[in-house]
C-alpha cells in the first residue's frame, strides 16, 4: 500500500478541536493521520466517515439526551433504526463478497454507536441469513431477498432453557411424518423452551431452530436446524403453537429483544430442513454426505469461527471507547502535584500509565489479530464456498477454529477487565452513566458467554494443540498448519531447553524477547498438559474425568498463552516489516513491546517455575521495561487515542470528548438531564409526613 | 461463647426448603446451623431474623416484579423505606453503643435487601450524624434529635467537580464575616461546585460542607466543615443563593440521590462551624488546639477509618449474595457429563470450583476480619469520645487507619472480581437481570472508588509500614503496634533468610504453611519498597517523584500483602483457637488455607523473583494444594452458602433460592415480567412500513 497523499489524509480525517489535550498532542512522536492511513486505508477510514457522518445527520439515531428510555422503547428504536440501515445499505453485496474487511468495519462502526443497534443488525441480516444460505441449499435462497428487504425478520435459536454449552443435547424434537411431508416441531417441556434467541423476544418472525431429527420408525439422527415460522409478519402475533415471548431485562444489550419459544406440535413443510449436511426423502429416509455425526459436526466449525471472530472485534470496539475516553480523562484530570499549588494530569503518574497503557498497547495488537483473522475466516468460507473439501481445507478450519476459540475470550477478557479498570481510573465520573463506561462493560459482558462460555471454549484450542502434539509423537507427523501458528512447535525439544538471556532492560524493549519467552512458555505448558493427562489416565481417570482435571493449571493457560502468542507474533512481525513508514516505526514498536511484555509478565510464576527465568534479575527487568515503555508512550498515549475514537456524536461521552474540555462537558451534560434541578415529585412525603422514630417497633 | 442450645438454633434458623439442594445438603460434612451459631451468635441472628421477616412483610419493601422502575420512583422508594426504617427502629440508641456488632448486623442485612436504601440510611444517620457529632460541639448537639426524627435530612459535601482524591484542595470558601457573626459560603466557580454528594441530588435539608476558612484580613486556615441548610424542609425547595440538583444515572445505586451545589454568598452563622479542631471567635480570631494543619488532619483519621471498615462490610455483602447465588446454581445446573445421557451439576468440574470457592473462602476469611476490624474501631471512637489522648490511642488510630486503608481496596476488588467470575459461571442466566448479579456488581462498583480511590488509598499503608521501617533502622525503634498486625516485622532480617519448606501437599493444606509464605513476602516488599525508594531519591528524584515511581511493583503490593496477612493471620488463629467445636474444625481449617493459598499464588512470581520459592515443586504444590480444598469443600460448599445467604426474599435472585428449583423458578420469574407475550406496541412499524432497501444511499 502506497502511503497515501496529505491531501486525502486531511479530507477523511478532519483536524480535531483545539483545547487542553493540545498540550499531549504537541508532544506525540508521530502524525496521528498517518498512523490511521497506514493502519486502515483509505476505504475503510472513508466507509467510517460516511456511517458515521449519517448517524450523526439522521435525528433517528439521536441520543436520547436525559431522557430515560424504558425497555419498549429501547427495543422499539433499535428496529426502527435496523430498518433505517437497510434503507441506507452502507455497503452493497457486491462490496461485502469483494472486501471483508469493510464488513468488519460496519459491524464495528454500528458498534461504536450502539451494540444493541449492530448485534439486532448482524443477527438478522448475518446469523440468520447466512445460517440459512450455508446450512440450506437451493429451496431455500427464496429466504434470502426476504430477509435483505425484511419482509421476514430472522432468529437463530439453538439453546435451551437447560441447555447452553452442552448445545449438542438440546431437547427440541423435529418428527418427520411422511403422510404429510412434514416435520413436526416440538418442545417436550419449558425445560427444553428455546431461551436467550436474539431477535425472538418481540421482532423475530421466522427462526432457525435447532432440533433433534427423527425418521418415522423412532430413529434419531442428532441435531438439525429448520426455519420455522414463529410470528405473522402481517401481525407480528405468534403462530398457532407457539407460545414465544420476552425474556425482560439484561445486564446490558437492551434494545436486543432477547425471547424464548415453546413449539406444540407445529407442522413446518419437508423443505425447510436446512439439509446441507443431511436431508430426508419425502418417504422418510434419512441421507448425508457424511460418514458419522462426528464429521458432520466438523463441517459446521467454520459457522462457528466467524462468529467467534465476530466476536473478537466487537470486544476491541468496547475496549477502544472504553480506552479513549479514560486516557483522554487522565490527560485533563489534574489531582496533586510536587507543591501544593500545582496540580499535574494524572496522566503523569506512573501508576495510571501503568493501569491505562497496556491496554492501548492491547488494542493494537489485538485489533491487528482481529484483522488477520477475519480475512483468514474469509478464506476459509470463500473457500468452503467454492466447495473446497480438500486437505488444507480441513487444516485451515481446525486452525481457525482453534484461533477463533482462544480468540474470543482474549478479547473478551481484556476487554471486560480493561473497561472495569478504565472505569476505575475515571474515579467517580467513570460512574456517572452519561459517561457511559457502564453501558460498554454490560454490553461487552456477554462476549463472555455467548458463542460458548470462555473456559469451555478454551478447551477446542488446548484439545487442537494437544492433537498436533499427540500426532508427532505417534506418528513422527510434521508439526505445521496452514497458517503457520503452530509451526514454531517443530523445534519443541530444543525451544523447551532455552533460557531467558537478555542483557539490559533496553534489549528488552523490543517485542522480540517476550515472543521467544512465549514460545518457551507454550512448549513447556505443552508438554506439561500432556503429561498431566497421561498421569491422569494411568492413574484410573477416563477420558471426561481426566480432561477436566486437567484445565485450570494445564490447559486453560496453554490454550491463552498459544493465543496470546500469535497475537503478539503477528503485531511484530506486521510493525517490523520494512514498508512501516519511518516517522511511525519508534511508536508501534513500543506499542507491539507492551503488549507483548506486559501479557507475558502475567505468567511471569510459571517462566519461573519451569526454569525459563531465574534469578531476581529476570522478572525485574520486564517490570522495568514494562515501565519504561510506559513513560515512553505517555506523551503519544492521546494521539493513539484520536487515532482509533470514533467522533464525539459517537464516542458520547463527555469526559471523552476529543476537545478535552473536560468539566465544561460533564457540567453541561449533568444540567441536560431530566428534572435535574426540580424537587422531586414526592416532596410532600418529606415535608408532610412526618415518622415517629420506633413507632411501628412493637410489631416486629 | 458457650454452644447454643439446638432449639435456639431451630427457632432462630428455620429449615431450608427440601429439593434438589439436598444431594449437596446431605453430603456437608457439618451442621449449617451450628456454624451460623457459632460465627453469629444468638443475638445478631436474632436481629437478623427480625430485620429480614419485618422486611418481607412489608408491602412497601416487596420487588418491583418485571415493573421497570424510573429514576424519580428509585429514589422516591428509597426514601419512603429510610421513613420507614425510623419507624421500625430495630436497633435503639443503647443497643448501638452497647454493642458494635449490631449495627454492622444492621448495616449488613439492610445492604443484603438493597444498597440504596442502606446507603441512603447510613449518609443520612450515620454519616452526616457522626460528622456534626464528632467534628461539631455542644452547640451542635441541637441537631441530632431532628436527624433522629428525619425533620431534616443530611448529607456530606466534600468532594467537588474537579477534586475527588485530592480533597485537600477543594475551593469552596467560608469567609468570616464580624459585623454580622456569619459565615460566607461561595463556589468561585462550577470546577469547585459540590459534586457527587450522596442525599444532596432531591433530598437533604442540609449538608455538612467542607470549606478553606478564611478570617477578616485574608488569611487562610485549611478545611473546616460547616452546618448549611440547603432547602426548606416545608416545601424541599434551594434556599436563596443555593444551586442544588440531581446528578442522574449512575451505574448503580440508582435510589440513592447524588448531587451537586453551588453556593452564591450564602450566609451562615457563625455556630454552624463545626468546631471540634478549629473555631472563630465573635471577633474574627481563628483559634485551635492543634500545632499545625497536619495534626489537625491526623485527628480526623477515626472518623476516615470507619467509613472505609464500613466498605470493607459492605463489599462482603455483595460477594456473599454473589457466591450464593452462583453455588446454588452451579450445584443444580446440568451441563455435559460422562457419557452422552447423563449430565453432571457443573459444581462438580474442577474448573467451576477453581472459579468459585475460592471466593466463598475469601468471605468466610474477609468477614471475620470485617467484624474484628469493625470492632477495634468502635474501641478508637469509644478512646476519643472519652478524650484518651495518650500516645496508644495515637499509635491505635494509625493502625487502625492503615489497616482500613488497604481494606477496602482487598476487600472491594475481591468483591468486583468475585461478582464478575459469579457472573460468568452462571453463564446466560448470569446475564439476565432478574437474577441480580448485574445489581450487585453495578452496586459494588463505587466501594473501589468512594471514601479514596482504592490505588491512592493503598498508599497510606504502606506509608504507615515504611515509616515504621524508617524509624526502626534510624533509631533502632521496636516494630510494635497496639493490635500486633506488625510486630512480626521486628524479626525482619530472620524472615528474609527463610525459604519454603513443605515436605508434602498434605501439609500445605493448613493456614500456616502461606502464613509463613507471606511474612516472607511482606518482609521482601517492605525491604524492596524502602531501598526502591531510597534509590529514587539518590537519583535525584524529590520526594513526589519518588513515590510516584515506587508505587507499581513496590508500594501497592506491599500493602496489599501487608493487608492480606493480616486477613489469614486472624482467620488462621480464629479457626485454629481451642474452643472452635469439634464438628467445625475440618471446614473452617479448610476454608482458611483455601483462601491464605489462593491469596498467596497471586503472589507466585515474586516468591520465586525473591528466592522464597525454587525449582518447580514449589509452585506446583501450591497449586495441588489449592485444587485439593477445592475438592475437599466442594461437597460442603452448598451448606456454606446456606450458612451466609439471607432468606430467599432478600436474596432476591430465582436462580439462588434455596429449594435449588432452578429453571421452575427462573421461568416463573420470567413469565412475570411485564408484557412478556405481548407483540410490541411498535408492530404496525414492521408490519406496514416496509423500508427498501438501499433507498436512502443515494443521500450519503
Amino acid at each position: 500500500m502506497a502511503p497515501p497523499s496529505e491531501g486525502g489524509a486531511d479530507a477523511l480525517l478532519p483536524d480535531l478541536p483545539k483545547g487542553p489535550l493540545q498540550a499531549y498532542r504537541s508532544r506525540a512522536s508521530f502524525c496521528w493521520k498517518e498512523l490511521a492511513l497506514f493502519l486502515e486505508g483509505e476505504d475503510v477510514l472513508r466507509l467510517k466517515k460516511t456511517i458515521f457522518s449519517t448517524l450523526e445527520n439522521d435525528p433517528l439515531f439521536a441520543h436520547s439526551h436525559g431522557e430515560e428510555l424504558c425497555l419498549e422503547k429501547c427495543r422499539e428504536l433499535s428496529f426502527l433504526r435496523c430498518q433505517r440501515l437497510l434503507e441506507l445499505s452502507f455497503l452493497s453485496m457486491e462490496d461485502m463478497v469483494a472486501s471483508p474487511l469493510l464488513v468488519q468495519t460496519l459491524i464495528a462502526c454500528l458498534g461504536m454507536y450502539d451494540w444493541s443497534l449492530g448485534l439486532k443488525f448482524l443477527l438478522h441480516m448475518l446469523t440468520f441469513g447466512s445460517a440459512i444460505y450455508s446450512s440450506g441449499s437451493e429451496r431455500h435462497l427464496k429466504y434470502l431477498p426476504k430477509i435483505f428487504n425484511m419482509e421476514i425478520f430472522g432468529c437463530f435459536a439453538v439453546t435451551e432453557l437447560s441447555h447452553g454449552s452442552n448445545a449438542k443435547a438440546v431437547r427440541t424434537t423435529a418428527h418427520y411424518d411422511p403422510t404429510t411431508e412434514e416435520f413436526i416441531i416440538h418442545t417436550p417441556d419449558f425445560e427444553a423452551a428455546k431461551f436467550w434467541v436474539g431477535n425472538m423476544g418481540k421482532t423475530a418472525t421466522h427462526a432457525v431452530v435447532f432440533a433433534q431429527l427423527y425418521t418415522p420408525g423412532g430413529q434419531c439422527h442428532g441435531l438439525h436446524s429448520f426455519v420455522v415460522q414463529i410470528r405473522d409478519p402481517k401481525t407480528l402475533l405468534p403462530m398457532p403453537g407457539v407460545m414465544v415471548g420476552d425474556m425482560g431485562k439484561k445486564l446490558g444489550l437492551n434494545g436486543v429483544d432477547n425471547g424464548f419459544a415453546m413449539f406444540h406440535k407445529v407442522r413446518i413443510p419437508r423443505q425447510d430442513l436446512l439439509n446441507r449436511t443431511g436431508d430426508v426423502t419425502p418417504e422418510g429416509t434419512y441421507v448425508t454426505p457424511f460418514k458419522d455425526d462426528k464429521q458432520r459436526f466438523g463441517a459446521s466449525l467454520g459457522t462457528l469461527s466467524f462468529g467467534r471472530v465476530t466476536i473478537v472485534g466487537m470486544s476491541i470496539v468496547n475496549l477502544k471507547l472504553a480506552v479513549s475516553i479514560a486516557l483522554r480523562f487522565s490527560a485533563t484530570r489534574c489531582q496533586f502535584g510536587p507543591t501544593d499549588g500545582e496540580e499535574v494530569p494524572v496522566l503523569e503518574y506512573q501508576m495510571q500509565q501503568w493501569r491505562l497503557l497496556p491496554y492501548l498497547a492491547a488494542i493494537y495488537a489485538l485489533d491487528h489479530f482481529s484483522k488477520s483473522l477475519f480475512l483468514d475466516v474469509a478464506e476459509l468460507q470463500q473457500g468452503l464456498a467454492g466447495a473446497d473439501h480438500g486437505a488444507r481445507q480441513a487444516e485451515l478450519g481446525r486452525e481457525i477454529h482453534a484461533l477463533a476459540s482462544a480468540g474470543k475470550p482474549l478479547a473478551s477478557w481484556t476487554a471486560q477487565r480493561g473497561i472495569q479498570e478504565c472505569r476505575e481510573a475515571c474515579g467517580g465520573h467513570g460512574y456517572l452513566a452519561v459517561n457511559r463506561l457502564g453501558d460498554l462493560r454490560n454490553d461487552n459482558d456477554p462476549n463472555c458467554t455467548y458463542e460458548g462460555d470462555n473456559n469451555v471454549l478454551l478447551q477446542q484450542t488446548s484439545s487442537y494443540l494437544l492433537s498436533l502434539l499427540a500426532r508427532h509423537i505417534q506418528g513422527g507427523a510434521r508439526v505445521e498448519s496452514p497458517l503457520r501458528t503452530v509451526d514454531f512447535l517443530e523445534a519443541y525439544p530444543d525451544i523447551l531447553g532455552r533460557r531467558f538471556t537478555c542483557p539490559s532492560v533496553d534489549s528488552c524493549l523490543d517485542s522480540a524477547v517476550p515472543l521467544a519467552a512465549y514460545e518457551w512458555l507454550v512448549c513447556y505448558l505443552l508438554r506439561e498438559s500432556h503429561q498431566k493427562l497421561t498421569q491422569e489416565k494411568r492413574s484410573g481417570s477416563n477420558d471426561f474425568e481426566a480432561r477436566n482435571n486437567s484445565q485450570v493449571y494445564y490447559c486453560r493457560p496453554l490454550a491463552l498463552a498459544f493465543l496470546e502468542l500469535t497475537v503478539v507474533r503477528r503485531f511484530h512481525e506486521y510493525t517490523h516489516q520494512p514498508h512501516v513508514p519511518p516517522g511511525l516505526r519508534a511508536v508501534l514498536g513500543r506499542l507491539s513491546a507492551l503488549y507483548a511484555l506486559w501479557s507475558l509478565s502475567q505468567h511471569t510464576a510459571l517462566l519461573y517455575q519451569g526454569g525459563y527465568f531465574s534469578g531476581e534479575r529476570a522478572g525485574k527487568m520486564i517490570q522495568n521495561a514494562i515501565l519504561d515503555l510506559c513513560s515512553k508512550l505517555k506523551d503519544d498515549a492521546v494521539a493513539l487515542v484520536d487515532v482509533i475514537a470514533p467522533p464525539d456524536f459517537v464516542l458520547d461521552s463527555p469526559i471523552g470528548r476529543a476537545d478535552g474540555e473536560l468539566y465544561k462537558n460533564l457540567w453541561t451534560a449533568v444540567l441536560l438531564e431530566s428534572k435535574v434541578l426540580e424537587r422531586p415529585s414526592w416532596w410532600a412525603e418529606f415535608s408532610i409526613r412526618k415518622p415517629r422514630m420506633g413507632s411501628l417497633k412493637s410489631k416486629l
